[in-house]
């Protein structure tokens, strides 16, 4: 009920503060007898973690994940996976500024609100730290459902938006510029403006656009737990996520039926896809593409007006190495999220069989 | 499993078949002592019902509810409450031309596909029939959670917007126009707009805005089960919707964080509301507000190629009485998933007292 | 959360007062394609039935259960079964009498304080009425898991027992006698004994052994969710169960490992089975046997101190037409929450495929 | 649904094989402001431990558990509690014997066939090892209910029993001897008996009794929550566990309803207790007694036939050091359990206020 798990089937529990011991989790119900590939796991670790360029955080975390259980010989014997990442840089005294202010448009505030106690040393649970502990169980969750291609890209920063639909992109080049952008003009244009923006003290936000191929017809349960539906909770799951749109989106509550319908052909599958592989709630086999929208990061470095813990204004500033855009770190931490969710109605779907 | 359930502690579940002998539903965890007001039931079954104006599909239906459970001399027991909704209007020969074809961006494709077998006098279990259900469930919900206000509105059709924010709207007006939009000039254009399109047998798209006022501080359970987490599973587990954001949403994705923050006045709220309400996924007392993207409805009365179940291809025309256009008997829906959220949540949040 | 659902992959949510307008439940996730029979339902429903013989209450009611949905053309669609049975026998006034009194070893007084609101009309939702809806679903779980066979049997009235293992007897006898007592001299002295207690209008308690046979190797999760937790769990939620001991059971607890170790033979059945077919929390494809005791029903046509709603002493009398005996007609609860639990174990262990 | 999660608002997960690295666990959903007794846990922790006396295992294992999260400045803070449990004597070399051995009565054979993969080391995953987790959850969890009492306590071993009522014993003298039986002559006895089954390489079952004292009015989900059912299956959940009863529990199935009978006192208490205190589900303020069979321990040190994992009979005969009589270092797991049920039901019933 607390809300630290996600999944039926294939279920995460994590738990952890970002300036605690560690952060971690408990994968239960994954198959057994697959072979796990750890590198696999901890290059998805990687791509998440901060320092990895000039313009993410600059804070030194090894974000090593150490499994304790449910791995025997390499492979997964169905029993629980606990797994746990040190908080290698806990640098407390850095947040004592913080101990006593309520920081605009973090979770300070509510925190404090509903428990009456609160962890003040950096977000504590409500830092985007926890969403390591997403990824390790994404990468897994990827090895089970591995027939299936998530691709996860920056597709906007600010106002620099490709403008292109994704089948004209190439995903493996994503990987290929530091803003985890596969199309490279617009790369070059957003990583300039995160520059731009980093050296006002700033940050900015963006958009993260997924698509998902070869799923299988059948994925998802009609009514309240249809597969957008599902997709949609776990990516506004994610910190500092505004907004989701599959298929058309926004777009197609503009359009009329006769543009929007997307035809058949014979075998099945459909001549347009506004539908965004989804329909009734189940996958039909087409591609699934959903688009992500991220306001930019709370914590800047300018000054700003806030209150304390008394009511009172007070003056703060940002310290600190903080993150000037979330999108690019945030790539992995969608397609986790995405690889959960599949996997879990992937499970389920054997129960049709 | 199969999600036909919603809510932890206030929990729905719904049964039923458009063209089936009913729809129905079993509300567990509903407080005891509550002396129901029937007739607001009533109110809105009858805001979501068909044939209650010129611009919505004129089948005929009583929609009336009958109670079996869980209220003894007007007030709940805590009992579960369990109910009905006859279909009185099986006109299942109506479907015959259906039977064996796949209608564009319907669910019968994926239906026929996940179980291998198919109700098709109708939409079956897909249709948003089942909808009904959850405005009963929804506006008993509102009763638990009477001191918050929701208002949902139609807040464009097609290309027509209200061009205002929600605070310069007077919900008390959205009842008086059949599109249900506050803004009157705008509910001209989109009535006519509605009127055209049904003459053209096509259907047209739209977008539904709530607000929620008055919620108190603490509602939402930080990580997986975030407030705004659940508004959007629930917001795109209603049938058409193609898309979800709340607060700033996707034009939050492009701003600044010197921009989008919300600065604190001394007593805790914030003097602007980007977030929406929700901050680290937890309620902060301001409005929370979000916008729901719905597709045009996929029956038209224009003649379409399709595929039968064999895979060949057919020309199919829709029949009978649809809506042109779903938005304005989404809005009493989509209040009814808001209420079931919140209600949860409330009731949940008894535990941290 | 409140409990009045069963099950996670093949889910039941019951509702209903013994003396509201009906009693139904909702059935989820039901396997797709499965073409139902209707009549081995209605056969288990009567063998619950009250006025089934003379030494049960002889209320009068039809028992009849009505589908409202998730079948078509007679087959399992995959989506939800709601179902109902209407009360046809609401004798309210024959309830006035305990309005204001909690009966002895009833639930009135607990529910009054939990909930602070009662619906006095005869047991309410404690009624043993609601198991009627236990036994729709269980007979439909036996549909989905026809392989396995599930026999229950009443196995002591009283001081009488039955003095044979359970492989001495033969399944086909128990429905030959009114007491479900597939040994026929056992039957015989436990019919005289329950019409001798009637007589002193007096109630008498009793076990009921249940063999369940044909159960595929695997079944069960292990640690919290072991298969004998559930099946214990399933038989303590049936009204006035207060034991439940599975293979050596209590007597188990006096024995040595040397004695109750069950030796393998070659092809992995066990020479003996104190196990009860269950190792580890996972069934070992032997027979898997438990006995559940049954307290003497709690109603009783003597007269009795008890107190009223203000804390007075008053004397009460039991008045209508009640069991002397409950286990007979408990006999398929027994087996229906048997195929509850078995059936959500067999659907879940296809996911390990 | 892989079973490894018990409770759902305060809710256990626990992960960890006997002879992995480590054991450990989540605890989501205790409340926030507790100030923990970190003594206490570990003195629960010790109660349970391996070579705490001469009658039992004599393993060496410190069992220190560390906590990872979800505690700042030594309270709970609403967010998950990690924590874990070294493997500090993880001797893998004393298990080869067993790599391809299927030991009789243990898990070994249904793992390998539930899963298609075993570790081998020790009992894995259905070692009794994994309980200590659930203490560590049940020493925090009597912390949120600390005006309620558990006992319990060892009533018999083998064919010796405690021959009083549990009125008739002082609690406090439960920890006096090694055993755990407040009854000194009993206990003598019992432990006499254990010294000599250990010398003859043997195992003896014997039962817990478990008694609650000052539990509220109210608790426990009627229907198939009931307080009993959760009670039965968290006790049958525990390794060696064959049977649970409760109140007047087998015996009452042997008695009249004019004997049985709980008669009221003014004040809603009862004169007689045979209930349990329970009814229809529901506490009603009496105490509640149970009563747990534990079967003998599998591994005994003596020659014993069984299979291999080729399906060819071979000799084999226990190593290591093992138990001769679990319940002693069962009672922590008994109480443990019974305070996890407990304090859920407890914190879910601040939803009726």
């Amino acid at each position: 009920m607390a809300g630290n798990s996600y999944g039926n089937i294939f279920k995460l529990t994590t738990f952890g503060e970002s300036h605690g011991e560690a952060i971690g989790g408990v994968i239960d119900g994954c198959p057994p007898g697959l072979t796990l590939d750890f590198e696999a796991i901890q290059k998805e670790l990687n791509r998440r973690k901060p320092g990895q360029s000039e313009i993410v955080t600059q804070r030194k975390e090894a974000d090593t994940v150490e499994f304790l259980s449910g791995i025997f010989e390499g492979k997964t014997t169905g029993t629980p996976i606990g797994f746990f990442i040190k908080n290698a840089n806990q640098k407390s005294k850095d947040y004592s500024h913080i101990q006593d202010v309520y920081r605009p448009s973090h979770a300070d505030f509510t925190y404090q609100n509903k428990y009456g106690i609160r962890d003040y040393r950096g977000g504590g649970r409500s830092s985007a730290r926890e969403t390591a502990c997403r990824v390790v169980a994404g990468a897994i969750a990827k090895q089970v459902i591995k027939d299936i291609q998530i691709h996860a890209f920056t597709s906007s920063v600010g106002e620099i938006f490709i403008d292109k639909p994704y089948q004209a992109l190439d995903f493996s080049k994503t990987e290929n510029n530091i803003v985890r952008c596969p199309d490279e003009s617009s790369a070059e244009k957003m990583i300039s403006k995160i520059k731009e923006i980093r050296k006002e003290g700033d940050t900015i936000g963006g958009t993260i656009t997924c698509v998902l191929q070869n799923v299988p017809i059948g994925l998802g349960e009609p009514v309240f737990d249809k597969l957008q539906a599902e997709l949609g909770k776990a990516m506004l799951s994610i910190n500092a996520v505004k907004g989701f749109e599959y298929g058309s989106g926004f777009c197609g509550a503009k359009m009329k039926g006769s543009e929007h319908n997307d035809l058949f052909n014979e075998d099945g599958s459909t001549k347009s896809n506004l539908s965004g592989g989804i329909q009734g709630g189940i996958s039909n086999g087409m591609d699934i593409y959903f688009r992500v929208a991220f306001k930019p990061v709370a914590t800047i470095m300018q000054k700003q007006e806030t209150i304390n813990t008394k009511g009172e204004i007070v003056e703060m500033q940002g310290k600190g190495r903080h993150d000037p855009c979330v999108v690019l770190r945030a790539v992995p931490i969608v397609e986790a999220m995405a690889a959960l969710v599949i996997a879990d109605f992937f499970l389920l779907n054997k129960l049709y069989k």
